[in-house]
């Protein structure tokens, strides 16, 4: 975590170059990434998932630093008995276990009351129960449906004019051809610009054909 | 089927009377309803799945008039011998036989080329086996992913200043918040004014949990 000032100065530099480039600077690149369904796990969980003091193990790194797909999978059981298998954790460990669904799945696991959420933001969200290889967990609650959010850092925000909390909107060329009206704007210094919609949205979008994104405010 | 000059004199009817209302008559009821994965099926494709001269029974009737879900379900087997099972047949018969999925489903079933299309324009679109309960139908082309559409009557397009072919938006409010661009727009006088989108737009706009809908040019 680096410090507001810290930030600030950073922020600075970026318009203070942008200024004197006339305004002008490159537009940061950005990605849109579907995310399927995940498990992100706390480290009370895992011990009891796959046994006391295990580590996750790096399957490939994802597209924001440090964040990661695990091998480790779970199998998470809904309300009427039934199943999603093999479904992924993301590392690192977090403070509290969450578990990100599109209403797809969680239609099909029975669950019918998955809010839309930001990551993190799980209080009084669906309970479900997790099976690792070595035990089970049941979440009171951390099943949402994550909100589409944009990542950004203070300098890609600062082009864009937006700031931590607004919304954006994204806007998915094609045949499919939608808009995403409340793209929420995460801003942190150790991420790089990227949209993560999932895969509901992704197939509603056709994101495997767009070739054309817009994200305005 | 109703000629042209009866149409026409319908729409003239009703701009007269809208008119004569300070064109302010009421907006029509927009009813959005989402389409599971379904079949339409052939006179030729049904003898071949449920034997020679079979007809379709009513398992409920369908918003729009004359159109049902039929009792009958086949099941379709894509490229990598994965199954989508129970997938329903609506009714009535069709010239051409037709399946419609969302992304999702295609993607479950290993079809990687369904295109987005209105139904009924599936030349060179996405084939696959279907299987009934006297027989197996290979189709060449037929699967494709519906475009998202509304239907509307005379009355309903000339109260939207819309006309066949053209393209409308529908905004989904909520907390998914959800623009639809390109809306196909299908005039027809037998029809009442309805969106259909398929179950991952639903799902991408949590349709199940929306209250706000916006129709507009």
């Amino acid at each position: 975590m680096i410090s507001r000032s810290e930030v600030e100065q950073i922020v600075r530099k970026i318009v203070v170059a942008r200024l004197a480039n006339n305004g002008k600077g490159p537009a940061p690149t950005l990605a849109v990434h579907a995310s399927a369904r995940h498990m992100h796990v706390s480290r009370k969980d895992l011990d009891v998932l796959f046994g006391p003091g295990y580590e996750l193990t790096v399957e490939r790194p994802l597209y924001q630093p440090g964040n990661y797909a695990a091998k480790e999978l779970v199998t998470l059981i809904g309300p009427k008995s039934r199943l999603i298998s093999n479904l992924r954790i993301l590392g690192p460990i977090r403070d509290r276990s969450q578990i990100e669904l599109a209403f797809t799945d969680a239609i099909s696991l029975g669950l019918e009351n998955v809010p839309i959420r930001l990551s993190g933001d799980i209080d009084g969200s669906a309970g479900a129960f997790v099976m690792g290889p070595k035990g089970m967990v049941e979440l009171q609650e951390g099943v949402i449906r994550a909100a589409i959010h944009v990542h950004m850092n203070p300098a890609e925000a600062a082009y864009d004019g937006v700031k931590h909390r607004d919304f954006m909107k994204l806007r998915v060329g094609g045949d499919a051809g939608v808009t995403f009206n409340k793209v929420h704007v995460r801003v942190d210094p150790t991420v790089r610009l990227n949209v993560h919609m999932d895969t509901d949205e992704a197939n509603a979008c056709g994101l495997h054909l767009a070739k054309e994104f817009e994200l305005f405010k």
